[in-house]
């Protein structure tokens, strides 16, 4: 198996679980904090599937495309299908060669990293903005959700 | 650098994260618990640091050892020193042939890994956790919170 289809079966173990939980959120919550100075759901879950998507393009060195002409409309949902798509495209289009590349993100964190190590750290940035989604949905009033990961 | 070390730093930079957020769990509020459904935090903590521990001995292909006579009267920060320490230790204590070791885990989650996907659900579930975690301390009043993880 190539290092990218063994990527991307970790993402989508992940990935799987923040989508099940996005749609959990229903219109009247897209506003929820748990405090005044928590970031909305759905700037939370807006925010986890953009900076894996942008996080993902630099690893593959590639120009992450606009998604949609205007996000605030579109809904959460589609959202996270589209970006889940297109991050998964991402990562297919790497070779085992591109996860060694130096890859530059000075401008995003300050360091220079190798590909893998940024695929790494989109994943850790998504397992930790996901566990503060299943504490917002709980609170929203879900008692039924699924485990952090669905082990293939 | 040998696998252990470079295990360990990518460990600490988010146990000590963890570490900081217990600290701001006061006395009085070891019970709070976001809702009804959800796990107190003493318990919450105290469940990150048992199971990394947990995960790490069986890893290392060694029995975990007993560290306090009574886990319920010890203080969470000194039960996130002693439990940091000894998950250090294990991992010190793995040479790279061990990261390759076959681990069986069907008693703990019904499945057989090589030692390093074992170490590495382990920080999954601690940083899932921990981002639990970072709701829970805001709830609590916090508002000055460290990055989800410290880089090097």
């Amino acid at each position: 198996m190539g290092k990218n289809e063994q990527f991307k079966q970790y993402f989508l173990s992940h990935r799987i679980v923040t989508n099940e939980l996005i749609g959990k959120i229903s219109t009247e919550h897209v506003d929820y904090q748990p405090t005044p100075t928590s970031m909305p759901a759905r700037t939370l879950a807006h925010h986890m599937l953009k900076s894996f998507y942008q996080f993902t393009s630099a690893a593959a060195q590639q120009q992450p495309k606009e998604l949609f002409e205007n996000e605030e409309e579109i809904s959460l949902n589609e959202l996270a299908e589209v970006y889940t798509k297109e991050s998964e495209k991402l990562i297919k289009s790497m070779s085992d060669e591109d996860f060694s590349a130096t890859i530059d993100l000075t401008e995003m964190i300050g360091t220079k990293l190798p590909a893998e190590q940024v695929l790494n750290l989109a994943m850790d940035h998504e397992i930790h903005h996901k566990g503060n989604l299943f504490v917002y949905v709980r609170e929203m009033g879900h008692t039924n959700l699924p485990m952090f990961v669905k082990q293939g």
